[in-house]
C-alpha cells in the first residue's frame, strides 16, 4: 500500500474515475436515489458513504481466490443523475444510463439508492438479454402492487418487473423474507409466479451453502441478476437502512449466498438500501461496500487463484 | 406541573389531538414531507420530532404577557397526509386539508415538512383570504423557476405563488438571505416583485426591533403569513436542517421578528425544514417549538397579562 | 397503505389512543420512569420511542398465522402519570394505574420504563389473579436485595415480588442471564425459590423451540406474565440500554421464546430498558416494538389464519 | 507538556486525586445525580465527562493572569457518593460530605449533577458561613415549590434555601432567566425576596462588564456563592443540558460574568447540569471545565501576574 | 442546477479531478494528516468531508460580486499523500507537492489536516516568493517550541516558519488567540517576532471590518498566505475539532476577515483542524468548505460583478 | 454494591490507582496511543473509555467461579506515558514502561491504544521469559512488512516480533483471520513461520471450545501471551474500531477463546484497537473490559470457587 487509506477523492475501491462504461468489462455505478422509500429517507447518500468506506478494500479475495481486477477492466463510472423530486423521471433517466451501460457490454454494479432502482435497472438489462433469473435477498419480497396510490417506490419493484415480463420467474429466488404483514399470505404473490421464497426463519443458525447449491442449479446458464437489499442482514449489522426488520440474516450467510453465485451468469448485480444517517460508525455502508466487492468476484470469467 | 415531561404519547405542547379544526381559533398541524429536498432529507419526521421536543414548553409568556389558551381554544390536529412519492400530489393534499382548515376559521400553525409545502398552504390560505402579506424568514429566497427540469421543489415556493396572484408583494418581506448563488443577482426576482428582501449581513450583531418597526408598518391590517425556514438561522442554533447557510440569524433575533408580529393580522404561520436525524441533540427541534409557540403568542386577538 | 409512515402523532402501532382500558381486551400502556436505573438512565424516553418506531409494524403475523387485531380490541392507552422524583410514590402510582386496567379485565403491554416497573405492575395483577407464573427474560436476575440501601431499584422487582407471594415460584424461568457478580453464587436466590434459571450461555448457537416445549409443560394453564428486559439480547442487537452484558441472546431466540407462549394463559406482559438515547439508529426501540407486537399474538385467544 | 493528553486517568485538569479536603485551599469535587431532572437525564455522568474534557485545560489564565496553582494547594478528591434511587437520601450524604470540606476550610469547586445538589450545599455552607450571598446564573429561576408532588427537584433548590434561611436575599443575582413560564409572574418570588433578576433578554447583545461593576457592588466582602447552570448559555454552545431554553448568554458573557467576581469573598462555586448524552462532541464539557477553571481563578487569594 | 447534489463522486464544489497542478490558476488541495494532533485525532478525514458539504457550493459570491470561476481555472488536484506513522516524513511529501504546485504559478488553496502542515507548505510557497505575510486565524499562536520532546507537531509551525525565515514577520497578523495556557505570556514570542497579535476578547461582539483595514494597510502589496484553523471560530460554530477554545469568533467575523483581504496579493490559504467525527451534522465541514470559497473569492484577479 | 456506578474518577473496575508495579500480582495499564493506526483513529481514547465502561463490571466470575480478587493483589497503574508525534519513540516509551513491569513479577493486562503497541510490550516481556507462545485473536495476521515505507504501524507488529525472535514460533495461532488482501497469499507468511491460522469462516456457527481443547495442548506449560485485536469480533459487536472486517467473531466465542486459557502459563495480556468515537453507544469499550476482566480471571494461580 503505497497510499495512505485517507487520502484521495473517494471512488469505489479507489478505482480510476471514468465518464463512459466503454471499453469496461465491469462497472461500479451510483443511483443516489431515495425518494422511494417508505419509512427513513436518506440512501441518497448510500453511494457516497459507500465509496468512502471502501478505502478499506484490497484488491484480491483470499477466501475464494478470486482475482478480478487482474481478470476484468473495471472501473468507477460515477452517479446516474437523478430527479429528486420526480420518480418517474428518475426511472427514466435510470434506465436509460443503464440502456448505455449494457449497450456497451459492461456489466453494472449498482450501489444504491433505494430497491425502486431495481425496476428501470432490470428494463435496461432484460431489454438486452431477455427475462433475467434474480437473486433477490431481502427482508422483504418488494412485490407490493401500489402505497399510497403509487405504483412506483421501493415496495413494488418486483411486481413491475413481472409485469413487464422483465423476470424469468422460474429462476426467482427471494431471500430472507420476514416481518409483519399488511395481508395474510404476503409471499402469495411470489408463489404464484414460480418464485422460491426463502423466509429468514429458515436461514436462521444455518450455513446457507445447502441453499446456494440449489439454487445454482435452478439459475442455470442463462442470465441472473443479483440484487441484495441491506435490509436482509440484522438491523445488528446492518443499522443503517430506512425500513429495518428483526431477526435477519448474518454476513457470513450474506457471503454464503454471493460466493454461492460463482460459475452463474451474472449479468449484473445491486446493492441498495444503505442510508448513511442511521449509521454513525460507517459499518453498514463498509458491510455494503465488502459485499460489492464479493459480487465483483462471482462475475463470470473472473479467475481464481 | 402534575404530569411528568417523559409522560404521554407525544402532541404539541400536549395539547388535546382533535381530528378536526372545526370549532378552533388555531391549530397545530404537521406536514411530514420530504421530497421536496435539495440536499439532506429528513424533514419528514419534522412534526413528530417537534412535538416531542416541545413537552418543555408551557402555556404562558412572560417575555410577553401573552396568554394565549386564555384567549383562544387551539389544539393538535395531527398531520396533513402526504404522498410520499409524489410531490404533485402532495401539493395537492395540503391544498385540500388547509381548504378545510381554513373553511373553519381556524388559524393553522404548521411544523414542517421542508418548504415546498407552504406554496398549497397559501393557495388554500389565499383562497380564503385574497393574497396575503408575506413575511418571510429563510437564508434563501426560495424564488427559483425551476430545478432538475421541476417547478416544484422547496426552492421555489414563493415564485409559484407569485404566478399565481397569492401575494400581496408590496408587502412581502425577506429576512436573513445569504449564501452563495447560481445566478449573478439572485435577490432581483424578489424585488423586481416589489418584495424587500432583508440580508443576513445587514443582521449581523443587530437588534431587529427596528426593523421590525418598519415590516409592521409596511403590513399594515390586512391578511399576513410567516413562513419560517429554520435555516435563517445560523447552522449554530439549527444544526438539524438540510440546505445550512453559515453566519445566520441568531435565536434572540428570530424572538424579536416574531414578537414584532404583534397586532399584525397573521391568519397562519409554518415553521419548516427541521430534520431530525441532523440534530442529535434534539435542539433544532426544540428552537422550532419554541418558535412555533411564539407565533401562537402573536395571533390576532391573543389577550396579554 | 393508505397514510404515510411518517403522518402521525405516534401511538404504539398508530392505534387509537384511549384514555381508559375500559371495553378493551389488551391495551398497550407506557411507564415511562427511569429513576430505578444503576447505571445509564434514559428509559424514560422507551415508551415515546418505541412507539415511534412501531409505525413501521403492521397488523398480522404471517410467521404465526396470528391475526390479533381481528381477535381482540386493542389500543393504547398512553402513559401511567409517574413521579420522576420518588421512586416509592411512582411505585404506587403504577400499582393503581394497573389495578384499575386489570379491574376492566384489560390484559396490559407494557412499555418501559426500568425494570422496576414490573414490581408494581405485579402486585396490580397478582391482586386480580393471585400468584402469577412468571416467564420473565434478561441479562439478569433482578433478585438482589437492596442497592444503596434501597430496597427499591431495577434490581430488585422479583425478590420484592417473592417477599409478597406474588409469584408462584413453581412456574418462573428466567432466560438469558449472564455477567459477572459481586456474590458467588447469583443464581442460589432464584433457585432456591424453585425458580428455573436458563443461562445464556447454554443458549448459545441453539434454538430454543425446545426449551420452550419445557416451558409450556411447566406453566400449564395457570396464569403467567411475561417480563422481558431487553438486555435479555446482545447488546449487539439492543445497544439501548443501560446495563448491558456481552453474549447475550439474539432476536431469533428472542421470537421463539414468545412464540413459544402460544396457548398459555398470558394475563401480562411488559418490555423494559430501552434506553434511546443510547440508540442513535432507533433499531433498540424498534426491535422492542417488535417484540410487544410478538408478545399481542400470543394472547390468549388470539385467531390464527 | 511532557504528557500527552490522552495519557491517564482522567481527574479535574490532572490534579492528584485526594481522597480527602484537609489541607487543600479549594478542591474540584464532583455529585454524579441526576434523579431531580424534570426531562432529560444523565447528568450524573457530568462530572465524569468535564474531567475527561477538563485534560485540554493548562494551568495558567493569560487573560486575567491568575495563577492558582501558585496560589493555592488544589486537588481533585473525588465524587460524593450518592444514592440514586433516593433523592431526599442523596441531599443528606451531599450535606454530610460538604460540611466535611467545609470543616476542612476548603472552598469546594463542585462539577454537577443536577441543581438539586446546590440545597444540601449550600446547607453545609451557611452551617459554616451563615447567609450567604448568591450570583446564580441559569436559565431558570429554580425557585418553584413542588412538583409533581415533591418539594426536592432540580426546579426548587433556591425557594428551599429561602426557607431555610441560607441566603443573604439581598446580595442574590439572578442571571440569564427566560423561558415560557407556566404562571403569569414567574419572577415574582425571586423579586419578593429582593433577589435581583436579570432577564437573558436585557443581556442580548451586550457585555455584562457593567452589570457585574453593580454585582459587586451589591455583593461588598461577605460570603458568596456561584452557583452555574450551564442552560444559561444558548443552546448552541452547551447542547448537552436537560432542560435547554432558547436564545440564552454566550460564553463571553459567561467568562464576563465569571472574571467579574474578582475580588470577592467566593466560599463556594458549582457548575451544574452537564447531560453527556445529548453531547456527542464533547463541547458542553468543555465548556463547562473551563468555566470551573476560570471560578478557581477568581476565589480569594488567587495571584495574578 | 442540472445535477442533483447527492449525485456524484465527490470533489471540491463538484469541480473537475486533475492530477497536476499544471494550467490551473488556482486548486484545491487536500493534506489528510493528523499525527501532529495533540487532543482529539480525525482530521485526516477534514478534506475528505470538506469535499462531501462543498456540494451545497454553488459558483457566485453575491455578497462581494466575485465570479472567480469566470476570472480563474480552478480544480481540485486530489490529496498530497502523506505518511500517516511519520510526521516528519509526511512533512517532506507535503513540502515537494506543494514546490510543485508553486512552480506551476498554481494558488493552492488547502483543505487540512492538522495544523502542522502549514510548515512544509509554507517552506515551499517561501521558496517560490520569499518571506511571506501571515494572515493566521486561530485560538491558538501555534508557536510553542516543543511538545513530547518534539519539535513538529500542530503547535509549532509558525515557530519553526519564523526560525527559517519563512515569514516576514513585521506583516504577521494572528486573530482569534485564546484560553489558558502553560507559561505566563503566551503571545510574548509573537510579539517578539513582530506580529500582532489580536485576542478573540478584543474582537467579542465587534465587527472585525475596521481591524481588517489596519491589516490590509499593514500587508500591502507583498505576497501573503492565509492560515485559517477552523477552532478561531467557537465551538457552536464548529464543533468538530481537536482542541476547541471556548469564546471564539463567530462565522460573520470570520466573514469579514476573509472579505478583508480583498485586494490583497494571497499567494495561498490553507483551512486547518476540521475532524468530522465530531462533527455528525456536518456542518463544521460546510463552514470549512464556505471558507475556502471565499478564501477563492479574494484570490488575486478574481473579477467581481 | 455501597458506590453508585456513576461515582467515581474511572479506574479500571474501580480498583485502586497505583503508581508503580511493585507488589503487585496484575495491573491493568493503558497505552493510549493511536498513530500506527492505517483508518480512522482514536484508539488514543480507548483507555479511557474501557475504564469508564468497566465501572458496570463485578468482582466475581459465576460463568468460571474466577476470584480474580481474592487469589491476587491487582490494581490499575495507569497509562504509560506515549509520545504522539513519533511512533518509534513511543515504543521505546513502552518498552521500558515495560521492562519496569516486568521486573516487578506483575502480569500486565493491557489496554489499547492500537496493536502496534504490543511489540514493544513483547520486547520486554520476551526480554524477561524468552520467546513466547502467543494466543492472537484478530481479523488480520498483523504481520505485514511494511506501509507507506515505514517498518512500523499496527500492521507488521508480529513479524518485528517474529525477526527479533520474541516468539516461540511453534505455539502461535491466529484466531479470526478475514478480510480482502493486497497479495495472493495474505497467510503464507504466518505458516511459513509455524503459526497456526484459523480463519474467521472456520469458525462461523461453531463453539470453539474444541479449538481450544488443541491450543492448550500446543501451548503447554511454557509462557504465552495473549493478544486480543477486538476487530475479531464482527462489527455488529463491536463498531468502535478502526479496521473492521465483516462477518467475524461472536462474543460468546470470544469468551469460549479466553476462557479456553485456563491453566495455561499467562504471562500477559492486551485487548487493543477499540476507537471510542465510533462507539457512540460505549458497548465497544464495554466488551473490551469484560474481555479484559475474562483475562484476568484466566491468569496463573486464580483460584476459583
Ligand atoms: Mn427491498
Ligand atoms: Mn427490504
Ligand atoms: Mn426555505
Ligand atoms: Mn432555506
Ligand atoms: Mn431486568
Ligand atoms: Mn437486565
Ligand atoms: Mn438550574
Ligand atoms: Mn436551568
Ligand atoms: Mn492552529
Ligand atoms: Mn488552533
Ligand atoms: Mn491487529
Ligand atoms: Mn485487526
Amino acid at each position: 500500500e503505497f497510499v495512505a487509506r485517507s487520502v484521495g477523492v473517494c471512488t469505489m475501491m479507489r478505482l480510476p474515475l471514468k465518464s463512459s462504461p466503454e471499453g469496461l468489462d465491469a462497472a461500479f455505478v451510483g443511483v443516489p436515489l431515495d425518494i422511494g422509500t417508505s419509512n427513513r429517507p436518506g440512501t441518497r447518500f448510500g453511494p457516497r458513504r459507500i465509496r468512502e468506506e471502501s478505502v478499506l478494500l484490497r484488491t484480491i479475495n483470499p477466501s475464494t481466490g478470486a482475482l478480478p481486477f487482474q481478470s476484468h477492466l473495471v472501473a468507477d463510472i460515477g452517479d446516474v443523475n437523478v430527479n429528486l423530486y420526480n420518480l418517474q423521471d428518475s426511472c427514466r433517466l435510470i434506465r436509460e444510463a443503464y440502456q448505455k451501460i449494457a449497450a456497451a457490454n459492461c456489466i453494472p454494479l449498482t450501489l444504491g439508492g433505494d430497491h425502486t432502482i431495481t425496476y428501470p435497472i432490470l428494463q435496461a438489462l432484460a431489454g438486452k438479454h431477455g427475462p433475467v433469473g434474480l437473486l433477490h435477498v431481502d427482508a422483504h419480497t418488494d412485490t407490493a402492487d401500489k402505497a399510497l396510490g403509487e405504483k412506483l417506490y421501493h415496495g413494488t419493484p418486483f411486481r413491475r418487473c413481472v409485469e413487464e415480463g422483465l423476470l424469468d420467474c422460474k429462476r426467482v429466488v427471494q431471500i430472507g423474507i420476514r416481518g409483519s404483514s399488511a395481508i395474510l399470505n404476503p409471499y402469495k404473490y411470489s408463489r404464484d409466479q414460480g418464485f422460491r421464497v426463502v423466509l429468514a426463519e429458515d436461514c436462521w443458525l444455518k450455513s446457507l451453502v445447502p441453499l446456494m447449491g440449489e439454487v445454482r442449479q435452478q439459475m442455470g446458464k442463462k442470465p441472473i441478476y443479483i440484487s441484495f437489499d441491506i435490509d436482509a442482514l440484522d438491523p445488528a449489522y446492518a443499522p443503517g437502512t430506512g425500513t429495518p426488520e428483526i431477526a435477519g440474516l448474518t454476513p457470513s450467510q450474506a457471503l454464503e449466498i454471493i460466493r454461492g453465485c460463482q460459475g452463474l451468469n451474472v449479468v449484473g448485480c445491486d446493492l441498495v438500501e444503505v442510508a448513511p444517517m442511521y449509521d454513525p460508525s460507517g459499518n453498514t455502508a463498509l458491510l455494503a461496500a465488502n459485499l460489492l466487492f464479493e459480487m465483483l468476484c462471482v462475475l463470470p470469467k473472473v479467475k481464481t487463484a
